[in-house]
């Protein structure tokens, strides 16, 4: 199998400043190709530091991907040391510079300017065209090994990699690479060691399938990599191993590919021809932020009201003082007015409400942060439910709350209707 | 200045599935420790690679921390990998012994088992104790470098890092050892190349001072590090740049040590007094869930209506539908209704709205993606202004919209009240 190197460069993740997010990501798609990424390494915007590592690495390995420093500045030197180390000079690139110009005339600029840096290639090294920004990639060989240089902004970097990296790589190291094919589900509702154990044994079910569990809280993430000689054994053997998976799940598997939460619940409402209406108190908006981030929401999602004061509760959406007062705004009485009166308000067909207690202080004996209140109104009447989750932080909490609401509508929207919305 | 590596173990790490926590953290530690880190790297769990790369590093730098494969299992192979790079044998530990047998205890089970694995140190190596795990650590020598192996585990890591390599490295190269100081201005509002050029020459006036710039979307984040011989020295010296820095970015910068746009506006808020209510339409809740998002926010913060239907913008926040006819959804009109109308709902001091094309799709040509206009009701009255951003995405849009609708709020409350709110 062929080997595979990743180097970032830049001195904001040399020095722990910024996370690099590039690296994980290729590694990840270098593997899926088929290659055996054997090495990361990490150097500053330091042209003989870059210059000695690509040395290095040249001489190890089949490909390798470089991300960063491809910028105008003068802290931008990858270029400069990608051609110290090849031993040759930077030359204006013509395709690189129709590339800067173009990228800047989509920002109202004309000509290059201090730009035109961006344009000076390597001797030898051919422009890898960057769509969506100024900074142009590259491809050149060393020591026999194909390098691809691409720029540092994750956005631009995965566009260039998935355009003009993945075909380059088959082109030239192709008849070597196994075939590949992945496959996530998305579950909620399980541990992560309770999802591990449902799953214990596919791998050996399934020779070839390699499992990963990833905890994206708060879903657990299950992905499934199928290698096989050819493309349609290995998808065979992912369409085999994803049924046995999603059997062994049951209802905690909520999606595939990564769908969230949001779009599954936004897909199931559109196909019934139903609306949603949302009273929040404790995710203080982010359900509607959540479900507002699926493009064409507007076609189900009719209104969010969060409703932080109590008394706004009362004036917006109906709920009763004397509920409130007798159990609490946290209570699944409050809930169930919050849900039923934003149904009303909005005219919709479904209502979700919260109320809870995200932290990290407002807990009670009673009602511990992390406690939450979920009411949920449908044209089958309204009903609510309480649950307390062990977080502190309030971050987590809006997202558990956030996720168990929606996940309430899901399990409602996958029974069949008792009359009509 | 000394200098440092990095070396993350772990075929996790390697291959993409899992990121790599511990190696930013480590690199900030030992930057601020004042040593020079110069490389990061990572390999998987491959015996014969750790030891070459452990050769490598040991003969390019005075000291590295290894991180990984410290594990009871066939696969935890870095102390193998040691011994191997340093020529020497592996050999039973009775500090890490006993630490083992500690740990075990600790979870109700006796002796060490599978786990004596983890008390076999390479010959020459000095345990480093783990509070809080099986994992014992190890500090040793190789061609002169201090090589210090700590557990994978993070929580694990950065305790042993903080206990025990801090005060060695202070021991070993003491002398060697700058002070550093940090700071962090956030600025929204000026393009990164703007605020690079207005700090361009904060470096030369500032000897021992070191600029970074982040691009955390929707802000640029200003780093600044001082270097000193002293704590004190390095203090002052941030003090003074700090200083200079704020005077060029203007009131563009709107807080230090990263604190968020919600919870400086949230402070205002709570100095004043004054409560705040949203309309939102197109950031879809992502305002509210923001402030939310600061703990205490409910001493000021109201009610947000997420009126995505026009007819609930009708009403619920009493805009007149001949607006919405006449000018649109999306017009300065409309969110100038919007603020007025939630402020008179809600009872609130300030409000503010967002009425504008979050895309991919929805644009037009007088009114393209990216268009908000935004409505702010304060005392003095309803003002609305619209901007237009150049990005496609349904995220980058409703996240954009909503800084700039809190930032227009900031900024009004930077002046000083005409009437009493």
């Amino acid at each position: 199998m062929p080997n595979a190197e990743i180097l970032a460069t830049g001195d904001e993740i040399r020095s722990g400043a910024v996370r690099d997010e590039n690296t994980p990501w290729l590694a990840g798609q270098l593997e899926l190709a088929g290659l055996a990424v054997t090495r990361h390494t990490c150097v500053g915007d330091d042209s003989e530091a870059i210059s000695r590592v690509l040395d290095e690495i040249a001489r190890r390995c089949d490909t390798a991907v470089i991300t960063g420093g491809l910028g105008p500045t003068a802290d931008d030197v990858t270029a400069e040391a990608a051609a110290r180390a090849a031993g040759t000079q930077l030359e204006l690139d013509e395709t690189a510079l129709a590339n800067v110009q173009r990228a800047l005339a989509g920002f109202g600029r004309s000509g290059a300017g201090r730009n035109r840096k961006q344009a000076l290639l390597p001797r030898g090294a051919v422009c890898l065209e960057n769509e969506i920004g100024t900074a142009p990639g590259f491809r050149m060989r060393l020591h026999g090994c194909l390098l691809f240089f691409l720029p540092g902004v994750p956005g631009e970097m995965k566009r260039m990699f998935e355009d003009r990296v993945l075909a380059a790589l088959r082109d030239e190291l192709g008849p070597g690479l196994a075939s590949v094919c992945v496959k996530t589900v998305s579950t909620f509702g399980l541990y992560e060691s309770e999802v591990a154990q449902r799953l214990d044994d596919l791998e050996e079910i399934f020779p070839g399938l390699r499992l990963g569990l990833r905890f994206v809280f708060p879903e657990i993430r299950v992905t499934l990599s199928a290698r096989s000689e050819t493309p349609e054994e290995a998808q065979a053997l992912l369409a085999r191993a994803t049924r046995c998976a999603r059997d062994r799940l049951g209802d905690c598997a909520f999606s595939e590919d990564g769908l969230s939460m949001p779009a599954v619940v936004g897909e199931m409402l559109r196909e019934r021809g139903a609306t949603l209406a949302l009273a929040e108190s404790c995710t203080g908006g982010l359900i509607a932020h959540m479900i507002t981030g699926v493009s064409g929401s507007s076609d189900y999602f009719l209104l969010s009201a969060v409703t932080y004061a109590n008394r706004l509760k009362t004036a917006m959406l109906g709920v009763s003082p004397e509920t409130v007062r007798s159990f609490g705004a946290v209570s699944e009485e409050t809930a169930r007015e919050m849900a039923g009166g934003v149904r009303s308000a909005a005219g919709a067909d479904y209502a979700l409400s919260t109320s809870g207690i995200a932290g990290p202080s407002g807990g009670t004996e009673s009602k511990p942060v992390g406690t939450v209140c979920l009411g949920l109104a449908s044209p089958d009447g309204v009903r609510a439910r309480r649950l307390c989750f062990p977080f502190t932080s309030r971050r987590a909490n809006k997202r558990i709350f956030a996720v168990s609401a929606l996940d309430m509508l899901r399990r409602e929207l996958m029974q069949p209707l008792t009359r009509e919305p």
